[in-house]
């Protein structure tokens, strides 16, 4: 089981990388090498039972994507891309790594020796808020952006060549992830994160939205588990549709702060500070809060059981 | 009012060229040129108060597509296009007409020194039998095929193109046209217009499948009326999404059949033989055919009343 990683020194390549480690086996196998792909070295050492190796990849060159993937490769996860904010701001380079890297990653795979599994990160910015909510597995999806274009558009060649038996795809629609670790960033979702993380360590935090808004969320750990899920079910249960919407947890900002002052305490929620902003405000109400991810449930996909748990998980991993 | 029309030698890139000669305006504008592009010339002369020209097109060619849409282009007719059961059987030709050649479309589109309207020839291949029918304007496009596939693509790139303003887009998904004129093909669908042609000139025809088979259908005359009214429309009325299901008629071939007898009697009716084809009822099984086009309906888009007006508009516009 030779395991190929396209984003592999991202905090979820990382996550994914090190859970792939203890469980040394992927899909009955054992794992023999995990090779990490991305523009820069992960910053971390991965111990592990087996060869874990770096390759520098650069998704926009046909060259480098097809160098990454040796002929022995079994399955691929390909969690690289431009993100939102920077797809939106530059329309070209997103289009060239998220489009065209996956086009470069589909050719490669084409010339392998025998069709790998291919575990594909979507997002459920392929929905738009104008959809009916809660959105169902049938529902369109009809982003308003580039970044979610790219991703149905990902999604639907990573259908056509599975269906063509080119590649054994497998598409999941990641919720916002959080609480992620690090620090705050630019991206419109930033403050999903930090109105958590930054309490927790004494920081003041703002939340730029009032307290009814609603979104849809998976915790990092769920979120891993749910990945290499997806690589491990057989794909005759997936029928004519590779992707899916991955479970996940819809909950208001007020929902998020009675569950930071309930693991944490009074003074802790406290610092966080509403100041409303509307840019940001416009950006993240046409994101959809509320799906029936029916299908990934009857899949055995994992769902995050409340809140709470969301703290107490980025307390024991991050904080400890 | 400049107009190109790539495809412009089709069934329909003729007949929608035929009717811009007869309207003479479209957008409240005088037409003052036509260019039908497409791999050969049209073999009919199409008689108008302006110019109508040709240009030869090669759309998996960059250069050849930039040549044929010249800087002072206001509407494109995008109707080129690789069908569906030539996509099926050669991929890489499917990919490269059908996407590639979108691309070089609307990176033409992006030097033009004002954006152009776009009418892009969708189909409701895009759509699944596996999704609940009536499709609603918010299900799913779930293609089970790689021109179907394609075509959701094009749509994808056409909404996030005129959501950045480079592009005026308009798609609209196509039912089956019938009558076709013309003779039987190859093509899955070819039986859905012979079961009316080919009786209504004394030949046999073959119905391949039972007669509760189910289909969505219209005519030509209503699919150029609604082509170009998708051209005529407010961009502002079609929101976040561009495109759009066009109304179309649900019958079985027992309601087609019933037409023919009703408008060309028994005698002609029963010129048609059952005779059940596996592979072709397989095929034509995973079509939608039961649609909901309320938004198209909202827009002031054309719908067939009856199909018995089909084999009427049929006889007139072909047979006399």
């Amino acid at each position: 089981m030779n395991i190929v990683i396209l984003g592999g020194a991202g905090f979820i390549g990382q996550k994914l990388a090190i859970k792939l480690a203890e469980n040394g086996v992927l899909r009955g196998q054992p794992i023999q090498k995990i090779t990490l792909c991305d523009m820069v070295e992960p910053q971390n050492q991965i111990q592990a039972n087996f060869p874990i190796q770096f390759t520098q990849l650069e998704m926009t060159d046909e060259t480098s994507v097809s160098a990454a993937i040796s002929d022995d490769t079994d399955v691929i996860f390909h969690l690289a891309s431009i993100v939102s904010g920077q797809a939106e701001a530059d329309m070209q380079l997103g289009y060239q790594v998220n489009l065209d890297g996956m086009l470069h990653v589909l050719k490669r795979i084409c010339q392998l020796p025998k069709p790998p599994v291919l575990v594909f990160s979507s997002s459920i910015a392929v929905y738009a808020a104008q959809t009916p909510q809660p959105i169902e597995d049938h529902f369109i999806r009809s982003p308003q952006s580039s970044y979610g274009t790219q991703k149905v558009i990902c999604e639907l060649l990573l259908n056509d060549y599975s269906r063509k038996g080119l590649v054994d795809g497998r598409g999941v629609r990641l919720p916002t992830i959080t609480v992620r670790p690090g620090k705050p960033n630019a991206a419109a979702s930033s403050f999903l994160s930090s109105i958590i993380r930054e309490p927790l360590v004494g920081e003041k935090a703002i939340c730029p939205v009032t307290e009814d808004y609603r979104h849809y969320f998976s915790s990092p750990r769920t979120i891993i588990k749910n990945i290499i899920h997806a690589a491990e079910i057989d794909a005759k249960d997936l029928g004519g549709d590779r992707n899916l919407m991955l479970p996940g947890i819809s909950a208001t900002v007020k929902d998020m702060l009675a569950s930071l002052r309930n693991v944490a305490g009074d003074e802790v929620a406290e610092l966080v500070e509403f100041k409303r902003d509307e840019t940001i405000e416009k950006i993240v109400l046409t994101w959809v809060s509320d799906l029936n991810p029916e299908r990934a449930l009857e899949l055995g996909f994992y769902q995050d059981e409340s809140f709470d748990d969301f703290i107490k998980a980025h307390i024991e991993d991050e904080l400890s």
